[in-house]
């Protein structure tokens, strides 16, 4: 096996991009909002694969590629297409008819970007937590990669930065929380671990709310918005005790995850999980904030993660978020696919 | 919850448009069907939402909308993307995963026009009825809803009455015959409620044909129907005599649809179904009528509902009326799609 | 029933096209792999019909068209479309809502092309073997069809065969061994008839190495290629020893394939099928080979159908014969859509 070749520039996580990298893809996505029609990627195309389902991120990533002359082709790796293998030499004699190697060199010959959604498979965080399966795309694709998530939600991050920006033009100094909420079931850390990540990049001081030290994100997620913290002039801090943190808030950023120390027992983080139906996001909690707004990436559960006064609030967000997925993407669109 | 917006012009059923309406979306119909390229819709899109199968709405609208500049973009929520609560002020903690607030607000920010495919769920009529489901989509959208069928489907009463029209030029004043047709299972009611809408609306005299009174359509369809009719000045007839009914007649449509009194509860119906199979429409019950045309919304189970005899027949308009859903969703397209 | 309308050329299986014709399609299709964008087909579409999973083959036609200015519309009937009845004159109570005379009529009013991929039940050979279902589409349908794998698989073909040119020029006269291998289950034996009829169609000296006489192919596909070899002055082979089957060869292809004595048996084929995975193509095989290429038409299990070695070696034309699926099938669409 060899290393991603280098000459190609995959969008896998912010982390390996710049600060201004990331700058000029938000300044891009705000031309692309007010002149959205282009031709720039005529006759290209982008290759989508989905091993989770989706509403934003298809109809986003196949509206903005036509709107600049591409196609997005949508495929559903076991659903509408064979299985894949994405383990290096493995003798394939199990289910997976097709290995990621020959997925991402076909794709690769047919295609100009790829995108892939892989959630993890919510058994062993140790091996989850290695993000192996877009890596292993990554390594063998010879066009750039788009991460739709997988344990991190870096489309997602640009989508919240641009409206923030559109609201506060920069976040420097600002409090945000994260908020951890209730949800039935324990989910993926993905946005949690982004929004981290994010907000410490563009300098704000975040606050990473949840019910205890059972729900702290991992520690490369929780050691890298500190090392973005120190180098943007942010902060990052922990709290448990939810007035405190929501008081003087700027921004409120919720999502719902599973408590990593009971990764692949949910019914074990169920005894946990069942006492912290109050940190759902409501109407008292966001008049602590200092005129705070509150996002969230989207599904959402409503009177559950936050409720209908919440959603429908004029301080609510959400949708201008999911909107500026689609200025976002075609602005990863187009600066990922000139490379080909 | 606010009312839908009235600003914008939603295609939820035929009786919310004129009759004057109605007829200009046919003549724009039958300019695009003699010229079907045109780039009206350049960079536009359309969101197609099915919760349930589809041939022809899909195909029809994903090329309509390529010969308009435009894309069609199918979501099948709760298969390949995220299931939807569609009722107000619910605690979400069941399977949906996403309020049609959201799954609205987004998509209005991504499309130019919301297509919903929502048969009813057939365990209660008296919820059913209300056809609360594309109403709730239709509130929280900014931009035009198209009904694919729900309990009505008006883009057949389009595609029917453009095929009649290029058969009779006019049908007020004509005999057509909405004839029941056994089938294994108790089917939908939508087509029947729609072909009963748009005969009355377009002054033909109209008869139900169906086995027994337990077959009538639900009151608000009736009503709307004889409403039509007296406006019109066709009329609208129930038998329940296969000769007669067919006597004259210059139109027979066919469909199958399940006893209201029985609907929830498929094996009391069956007791009364099994005994009607002889409602099949064959060429000697078309021998009975004045050189009468047939058609069929589709799909149809040869030999069940009608013969391979009638289907291959050079009165039978199944195909042509099949190939309008095209020109009439075009129509539609163009005439809404400038709302935004 | 009426046969195929003859003034529509289908794309069913290569054999229906002469050397000739087929030589128009490569060539046509090295100068769209060349020159890649077009608008031959602007407004243009076809319907692809998948009864079975499809990675390439749904990708390289939907981006394919997209780069002539068309549409390729992805329907799954069973799944998401309804289920089709293809046989003539049944009572249709059973599953299928829709018949392939309606499915064909209606594809035919709205598209330009028909693509289907119908793999074999598995169930009767003897039923199977007559390719019942496309033949029924190509009947019914009046634009062409396209075979995008039933019980052969021509557009492989194609895509081998000007990757072999590509290579060598002419095919004419080289030693070509087509290998059966192991693999967890008895699969389709398509693409094996396929290579057996392309590589005899243009004179290649073809072996067919298999484990035993029950490994032969269908008598109508051995009967096809020796009449093929006759005409083109190849030869076709039989042999179930390795050493000598590789000796000497330039082109080694390999393909998993069911007995058919055993056709619907799986288990009692497992007691033949287990003691062969020696038949794997490793690095020591292709050693005994002439400098041979080694291609396979994808998907394949790494380190069962052949080793990692192999699959990663210069020699290996696997992707290149992927990539030509591509342009092959563009060649395919500007050739048939012609004929509307």
């Amino acid at each position: 096996m060899t290393d991603t070749d280098e000459r190609v520039k995959h969008f896998l996580t912010t982390q390996d991009w710049s600060v201004d990298e990331l700058t000029g893809l938000l300044e891009l996505a705000d031309q692309l909002k007010a002149d959205p029609l282009n031709d720039s990627l005529r006759g290209k195309s982008v290759a989508l694969l989905f091993l989770n389902p989706s509403m934003r991120t298809r109809t986003s990533f196949q509206v903005g590629a036509q709107q600049m002359g591409a196609i997005a082709v949508v495929l559903a790796p076991g659903q509408d297409a064979w299985g894949v293998e994405f383990a290096p030499g493995v003798v394939m004699d199990g289910d997976a008819e097709e290995h990621i190697a020959e997925v991402a060199g076909v794709l690769s010959r047919y295609v100009d970007l790829i995108g892939l959604r892989a959630f993890p498979k919510f058994r062993d965080w140790s091996h989850d937590r290695t993000d192996s399966v877009i890596k292993a795309l990554a390594q063998h694709s010879t066009v750039p990669v788009i991460n739709m998530e997988t344990i991190v939600h870096p489309c997602q991050e640009l989508a919240l930065m641009q409206t923030l920006r559109g609201r506060f033009g920069d976040i420097a100094g600002r409090k945000m929380v994260l908020t951890w909420t209730w949800h039935p079931r324990p989910l993926n850390t993905a946005v949690a671990n982004s929004a981290l990540l994010i907000g410490t990049r563009f300098g704000a001081d975040v606050t990473l709310l949840c019910p205890s030290e059972e729900y702290l994100l991992d520690p490369q997620f929780m050691d890298a918005a500190k090392a973005n913290a120190e180098a943007s002039g942010g902060s990052l801090q922990v709290s448990h005790d939810i007035e405190s943190a929501y008081d003087g808030a700027e921004i409120v950023y919720a999502k719902s995850w599973g408590a990593l120390p009971y990764y692949g027992h949910p019914e074990e983080e169920w005894r946990l999980r069942q006492h912290n139906k109050h940190f759902i996001v409501d109407e008292a909690k966001m008049a602590l904030t200092n005129n705070g707004v509150f996002s969230h990436c989207l599904p959402l559960r409503r009177n559950v993660k936050a409720t209908d006064g919440v959603m429908d609030a004029d301080y609510c967000l959400a949708l201008d978020e999911a909107e500026n997925r689609l200025h976002v993407q075609k602005a990863l669109m187009m600066t990922l696919a000139g490379a080909k």
